[in-house]
């Protein structure tokens, strides 16, 4: 078992982490930080429980410690990360220095020698973690997740990528409530109510997705060779990010191929048989009227995503479309770091 | 005044109907058709109401009649349908014969010489209107307003295609519930989810919306030489479709230029200062979290649509992105078919 | 026509306050004061406008001012004040000494010599403001209206006492999001939810009706001799308060009498002929599936309050139960404020 | 184990069923009846899934039979029942000839000898079954279980009703959408809404509780010696119905006293340690503001009825409140024909 530690363990992505890592078989939680203004106190005192699974017994009794790696447990080896993005970079490299850091903030996606990482898409750039120790002269390292609504879109064109041309992308995403923390979107404002825009969304959804399905050569990444246009909107959901997808290619295609490629699709974490690995990253439905955001959300446990509505683009040539829906907490954040931290810990600790 | 009556008068759309005509300037409401069950009641007693203003007292004595044209008073000009679809194309038709018949049914909409009509973009298409008289040896004729996402999206279209190339639009859509009927979509379909799919929908906004913007030449439509792609989705709101839009044009453009283009827009029914018509058909707003279905669905009492968010795209040249919001009862609908019936009403009748 | 000011002009409540006032046959808003961060700005410029209105033009212009009687015009008479609790009590005072202050806020309403109205319930409260501003030797004055709950029960309580003897009433309330204010309840605690508690409001519930069905004399209110229960739950609802009320009685009662007392209701603001008062403060519904929020909240522009399934409890002896909508920002807030200052304009100023 | 068929198999509740008794460790699904029209089907192909979990694959190939006790096989034994209730009574005494009907319609459940069973309430009417069998003279016997709203108050009322003597109950309920069937509520009616009426409801609480807390002898019941007097309103929740609940009782009571006896309640379930029996009935939160239904109702997995905001009554003597949410269509349905059929199987079979 490895003792892992949560930054930010009172927030709403904290709480996820320790929702999936009670009862994980290769994880045990040792270390819960957050605000002065929890440290010190037992994590049930010091928290108010967001999710609707009921708090593991084994987190009740930790005293909360500071955010700082001298407050943290010698035998502690992973820490996950869901600190707020301005406070990120700086407090993660602090920790960087001595533990795995596997972070879902946003503030070192970017950064050069940190890989950005889902593990069905881009493993290889797990080579810059080597370069990144070595510049940095530290035993640990930090490697990053992206954004919610990228790692959905990306899984589902990773496989298109790797068996077609791919020219051009819009996507227009209806996003769940959750994704902006608790207190981020007041009720006056989102009830009966479409939000036509989430502050750095649409930015991030292109940036990373490109670069995610770029190649990577000694810490250099080269993002792919096509564009992705995002228009971001919040919708009244609680959980699950739904995007609807238009995909121009350079040739013809026959949709039945890219439904077998998608719903076939398997990578790494399905090869190593990673805990939360899901069976199949890509669930393909039939149904006209999938995937949907409450119906799909928690397939695979949340870290599956759900394809529908697959179809020619019947305006243009060489065009299809689809809907997706994943779990933006879960395979979208606290599972993406912990998917991250289980290839981690079986290709590098 | 002008003596109109309602097919469909119980119904949500017939609804509509009523709250928009009643205190009209023009219009007399002296019919309202429905359903056996209900011919023979006072309409009070015949209808359950369904709209959050009261019923307005002019109507609640009138007896429902049959929906046959001999039930109709004589002295009545207009008739305004929102059939369904599956009984439309035949009742209106007969109608047709002595009545003017302005229809937010779709049966007829793409039928030769049947004008399909948005007063700001295609009056034009009236010269139908003799022939199909002709045709049909018939004192009344049908004329028809496209679908509700149909119109939203049409209107902001204008204006661009007026002064620029366009070469590939793709559309996105978030639709109310209102638009599927009171029994349209149980609760326990949309509370905490999107619905991916609404039957229909994708088709008629790709072919209508080509239609209303193709040229017209004694009742042969030629569709415009662009093609759209949508992709149509329900969206736990009441009231007000929200549409995010990829344009892709032939040449660069300064997006002020759009922006002035679209605020600036006014065409016929502003002319002839038509009773329904907005001073305005597009609100432009500045605002990054604007439109929203909510607070801009009533915008120029539900006739104008509001644009927001209009942007370069960064990913690809020769682009741009905005997010519309139309109301889809009354500009979608019964606001349509009245706006049409002023049209006729003055240049015609 | 008479200058008003209004404190904590950018705030919900402040809005409605605006939004009411436009266009008023006896107002005229001079005076917008708000926080430091907002003064000295346009009210346009300062202000996140939450209302589905639109900002009415007359405002727009208006520099805002600090909230400091100093700062506000010499020829303003009346000052609207939605300021926070906390912040209220000793600003209202300030304001009091020159100007009549006509408050939505908690923190005065129980205090003596200041009267807490109901124009159509208590108008002989008024009484105090003589004894008040003898006390402070001030030219003006403070008058409060109730917690937005508490109005529209009381209202509904008010022809119930006049005309039977009540002996205990039970209220369990469904309240609606915009109580709380723009950011009071954030999206993740209502969605497909219901909270069960909010703060102080049934200890408002409970005292403040009471009071207001109590007897004045010389400033001394005892309050009426009946107690109340309140069970207060927040519900997904963007305005209107939905409350169950359970009566019981001292003697067996006519149903039908008790509709007719209840809709036959008619009070001073109604006499005197009110800008802001509804014909009928009570509207009696027929239909058991009423009221609703969404379908009643606006009944006479959101002043009166809608009654329906008035029925005998089969389960006790001289009982009865009815469920009430009433618009908890308009009838329940601004529109209070209004109609109280409505009624001093008339019978004081 | 034990063969079971289930009627109505592929409606909300028959699918609450299904889910409930995969994997069950005394059951095994044999027969899926259903109408005609899906009569002949794989089960999967003859139901739209309405659950969020996904449909268990012991079921998907299950001939669906039609509703009728010649279609059902030899050696199934217990029969679900969730058929609608017009269609309840005849069908299930049909099934009663040869096989154990555990019913959650509300046909039958008030008529004499066919036991209203809460295995933690009122096992003792189980004494009825013989009864039944002997008039009927028949193998099987038909058991019911009550309305969802009635079995979480009753499960709350009876260690009030053990401990202390209650002498009035007034219970304000806000129920989910899901108890209405799948297409029972539109969301035109409840989206931004409360509906003040469910059809029947309010007798059916106020029949059903007093019954089950009632005594039995021979087959005749004695209601209980106090009264309940209810209001039903729907909210817009998708599953866990909330009621506020007023509790007056003879004499002066210690809250920390009751309290103590509703979170230490446990009956003959949880002796049995029956399968679905939760480890506690009634889960008492000290948190203010619970319980609410999307954090509560999945309670130990729906089967436990969450307790909140338990204080004295400030307005009444000897009086006291709590809220409460449960299940609705696992405790309040489908569950609780489960835990009778897991009694039954325990104490009879």
């Amino acid at each position: 078992m490895v003792n892992v530690g949560i930054l930010g363990a009172t927030g709403m992505v904290g709480q996820r982490f320790i929702n999936l890592l009670d009862e994980h078989p290769d994880f045990n939680i040792t270390d819960l930080c957050a605000s002065s203004r929890s440290a010190g106190k037992r994590y049930e005192d010091a928290t108010t429980w967001y999710l609707d699974e009921p708090m593991p017994e084994c987190v009740k009794d930790i005293i909360v410690s500071e955010t700082n790696p001298n407050d943290v447990s010698n035998d502690t080896e992973i820490i996950f990360s869901s600190l707020p993005t301005e406070f990120a970079a700086k407090t993660e490299k602090s920790f960087a220095k001595d533990y795995v850091v596997a972070s879902n903030a946003s503030a070192l996606r970017m950064e050069k020698n940190i890989p950005l990482i889902i593990p069905e898409v881009n493993p290889q750039f797990l080579d810059m973690i080597e370069i990144q120790q070595k510049e940095n002269n530290s035993d640990g390292f930090v490697i990053t997740n992206p954004n919610c609504s990228t790692i959905a879109l990306t899984l589902t064109l990773k496989p298109i990528q790797d068996n077609f041309n791919i020219k051009k992308v819009h996507v227009s995403t209806m996003q769940a409530i959750s994704g902006a923390g608790y207190n981020g979107v007041p009720s006056m404002a989102i009830m009966d109510n479409i939000v036509p825009f989430i502050g750095g969304e649409e930015e991030k959804m292109e940036s990373e997705t490109l670069y995610l399905l770029g190649s990577q050569n000694n810490g250099d990444v080269s993002p792919c060779d096509f564009n992705i246009s995002a228009s971001c909107h919040r919708a009244p959901v609680v959980d699950g990010h739904t995007e609807a997808v238009f995909i121009e290619l350079d040739d013809d295609v026959n949709i039945d191929d890219v439904k077998e490629k998608m719903s076939s699709f398997k990578a790494l974490p399905q090869e190593l048989n990673l805990h939360s690995a899901p069976k199949n990253p890509l669930i393909v439905s039939e149904d006209e009227n999938r995937p949907q955001p409450r119906m799909d959300r928690n397939a695979s446990d949340g870290m599956a995503v759900t394809v529908g509505r697959l179809r020619k683009d019947q305006a243009f040539d060489n065009s299809f479309k689809y809907v997706l829906v994943g779990h933006n907490t879960i395979r979208g954040a606290a599972g993406a770091s912990i998917l991250n931290a289980e290839l981690i810990n079986n290709k590098i600790l």
